[in-house]
């Protein structure tokens, strides 16, 4: 990822696929005054608190758990119809943070291994790392996991003395491979998680960028066995700029003390070693846009939805143009149902230095998706990125792209 | 800790010297908009900055390493008489992700120890912990720091196969301590470090509240040989509520691929994989508060410094009041020069037991010292924060302490 950073840095004029950033036409410094005086209205009027619990709330130290803990329940409930106690949630910087403590609190000892649905996003892969834990790739392919690969990767690896302890997958729109599972999927997948004794963590950036309208239940909507901790972001839906996330962890979990409680307990005691609590400024401007939309991000989100929406017809249509099927070109592409990506297979290996070589000689950046994965099936292909393009970057962005292909096919 | 939060949860009308927390008299949320709007001030006005780029700069993903780091630069020039390249701060999460990242980055493998000067601040065991790097104590003492066991903890860490990667240490009005180090003493720990090759992590959240006036200069500042790495917080000059630190680092060091490079910059890609970075509005919000104060957190502070300085003078007079010396309660103490902190040293041992006592029977809070150090020395001694207290509650809370201990003896 630092090369393909710095090479955006070299070549800011080319047209770019590669950062998973949400849109920002709608950027607005205005909103985040709105956002924390509603939060504030919220704080007096709901809760009742007097102005000096109100500065004390927003500016003091504060709970580690974090503030805004029951308007995440809320929102879970209005727009995914998952019902919780707000107890078992931890806010956190960004999502990525939940990763670390929820990797964190898994890891043990030598034998905690956590597996991966490859491709898989490069933050989970990161923050194993930081914690010493070694990660065991499982195929995705089409379907988005391919549970006969998860069920041999984790009956291997106990047979090799390892403790395969969680599966981390991103069901809905994934990244980078943009793809979904179906729910016959999701609900075997529930299954093999409590067969084989391991938890999914299940991460949800994209789910509200359904495409098509058509959304399926998250993983944790359908838990009835408390076997999935789930990853929530606020970074695509909410403001990147709060980097605010949380993990909801309703396991119960025996402590090192002895004392069987929350995993989200847990997590927070790992958080405040780590960060101590999150700026509860931050979580006011993500609190105060919920209490601002009743709660529902995909109320909030309708304008950014069908830029989405017609970005990836864009993409789509431009590819079926430029690449006709019947073609020998070579080149085909995956078809998401939503989210930020979908990815191009070439008929040439893409590598850091046909990036190097697209990005100077074409003026077009994409994302190798050898970033994200190990396997060899993968080689080929790259992320196209749509989130934060206009239709008109994203016709000359393939017609570059195109360009590039057929000079390396003559 | 979690005792004496439970402890704090159900004795909510005891008097409370226990929270390390900073004056709150003069919060006031609506400061929040006046420094976030001063911040978008300066992006346009003296970094140029189009409406768009504000917007992004604010509400986007963000530059890892921060985007107040000019002006932490410009701080530690006016405060602290520090001269920095702005490329060797890292913003973080709070002080606590510094000593975490910090931490991360010293340790290469097990034979890696950090050592810390004794009693210690939490947060920084805390971290050690989270990387699994094993905490060598060293003794304070009334000096701030004992040079001849700080070498022969090296020298016998060494001498075991160990790595002393760093020594952790608060050199102004130390919490829990209260302690400095004088100028002699900064000197010859400067000298130590570079003659047994190890890092000082010099953390700094209370220099700015000197009781009398006089401030010592920092390691950092007298820093020529790099050996420092210097830990900042904004949680007691700024807002904690911002949860903004830092870490400057402006070593030099060889990276895992082999390229020499700042630091700074191994510690952004650990925080990469992390948080990925510090939400750029809180750290406007701080910004902002640096920018309306000429870069002066020293001027910002006059109200609160008069506060501390009063509430130790009244913390001081108090305890010779009710402990007069010649007296026979055995009670003792230090005088800092500055800072949140003071150890009382009781004619018995100061254990949560104790604590529960004290809050039930008597009204009154404090930590007992042993939280903080595993040495025996501070079997009887608690510590007293008075930053977060009135006057009034001082006398009020040192009169129940006495009646405790008259109980006691008696």
């Amino acid at each position: 990822m630092n090369f393909l950073n710095e090479i955006a840095f070299r070549y800011p004029d080319a047209v770019s696929f590669a950062p998973g950033r949400p849109f920002e036409g709608y950027f607005d410094t205005t909103q985040v005054h709105d956002y924390l005086r509603r939060f504030e209205q919220y704080l007096k009027e709901d809760k009742g608190y007097s102005d000096e619990q109100v500065h004390r709330t927003l500016l003091q130290y504060g709970r580690t758990k974090g503030i805004i803990h029951e308007l995440i329940a809320e929102h879970l409930h209005v727009d995914e119809g998952i019902s919780i106690d707000p107890e078992s949630v931890v806010v956190t910087v960004g999502c990525q943070e939940a990763m670390f403590i929820v990797l964190r609190a898994l890891r043990s000892g030598e034998r905690d291994v956590v597996l991966v649905v490859s491709p898989s996003y490069v933050g989970l892969t990161g923050a194993a790392r930081l914690v010493d834990m070694p990660v065991l790739e499982v195929a995705g392919g089409p379907q988005g996991v391919d549970l006969d690969d998860l069920e041999t990767t984790v009956k291997e690896a106990r047979a090799r003395g390892l403790r395969p302890r969680a599966c981390y997958l991103v069901p809905d729109f994934s990244n980078p491979a943009g793809t979904s599972l179906d729910l016959e999927t999701r609900h075997a997948v529930l299954d093999l998680a409590e067969r084989e004794d391991f938890l999914l963590l299940e991460d949800n950036p994209y789910g509200h960028f359904s495409a098509d309208g058509e959304r399926l239940p998250t993983l944790k909507s359908l838990d009835t066995r408390r076997r999935v901790v789930y990853l929530g972001s606020f970074a695509k839906t909410g403001l990147p700029g709060a980097r605010i996330g949380y993990a909801l962890a309703d396991q119960s979990v025996r402590g090192i003390d002895g004392r069987v409680g929350l995993l989200a307990d847990q997590l927070s005691k790992i958080k405040s070693m780590l960060t101590v609590n999150t700026s509860p400024i931050a979580q006011a401007v993500i609190g105060g846009k919920l209490l601002m939309h009743g709660g529902s991000l995909l109320k909030a989100n309708k304008r950014e939805i069908s830029v989405y929406r017609e970005n990836l017809a864009c993409l789509l249509k431009g590819l079926s143009r430029l690449f006709p099927s019947g073609g020998d070109s070579g080149v085909s592409w995956n078809v998401p149902r939503g989210g930020f990506f979908l990815v191009v297979n070439l008929p040439f290996p893409a590598d850091d230095k046909l990036l190097e070589t697209s990005a100077h000689e074409y003026g077009v950046l994409w994302t190798p998706m050898r970033y994200f994965s190990a396997k060899r099936e993968v080689a080929n292909q790259i992320r196209l990125s749509y989130s934060l393009v206009t239709p008109e970057q994203i016709d000359l962005g393939l017609e570059r792209l195109a360009a590039l292909v057929a000079d390396r096919l003559t």
